[in-house]
């Protein structure tokens, strides 16, 4: 019997055979979400590197006409690795509303308004109001 | 003048050397974009096998241990990363949802009805109306 935290409850009433190879697929979808996590922890540094830059050279947050582009473009991606493209969508959306949740909590501390949308643009009014 | 798409908008207004450094950064975010894209996928692929072998050896969909765990670890591995643990909470339980909502998608085309819960859920339940 599997002494593996992954085997979760299956290891009460699951034979060893299988549920290694339960413990096993868990793996690796815990690798993929420890990658996950990582990557986006590197894209929110990026972002935020871009937003240091905009707010340096007085650069406008928003650029639609660039996220037009992430959008497309990552509908295209999805659809060659065989995800749903809207998904792909949804979840980019999902990223930029994290961001700005960010940049709104930080705003609020610090008692600053900005208006603001696009993929770089949380970390950018991040970068601005540091920039104050 | 940069004619990468990459540049945006910010073409028109920004001058080549900072305009070069916004499109090496923004080249940057687009490569973590993609490999996001691909592993989002191989994660939902994972999953699916997941499925598959629970309903071929009739396991529960749900284990709340195993679910515990996978949100326990993830907020952690977001502390190392310096990424907000809620947010990898919430970035687990986005994903569920929408591995939830493909096989609510397919119950209602199968006209089926299944009760759901897990990160491994919505693809089990897949497998289960597939395998019926």
């Amino acid at each position: 019997m599997s002494t593996d935290p992954r085997a979760g409850e299956a290891a009460a009433y699951v034979e060893s055979g299988i549920l290694e190879e339960l413990v096993s697929m868990r793996a690796s979808i815990d690798n993929i979400d420890a990658t996950l996590v990582y990557l986006l922890a590197e894209r929110f540094k990026a972002t935020q590197r871009v937003g240091v830059l905009k707010a340096r050279h007085q650069l406008p947050a928003a650029d639609p006409s660039r996220e037009k582009n992430q959008i497309a473009r990552l509908k295209r991606l999805a659809d060659d690795a065989q995800l749903d493209p809207e998904f792909a969508e949804k979840f980019l959306n999902f990223i930029i509303e994290e961001v700005i949740r960010h940049h709104e909590a930080i705003s609020a501390s610090r008692g600053a308004t900005t208006e603001e949308d696009g993929a770089e643009v949380g970390a950018e009014a991040t970068a601005e109001t540091e920039n104050r």
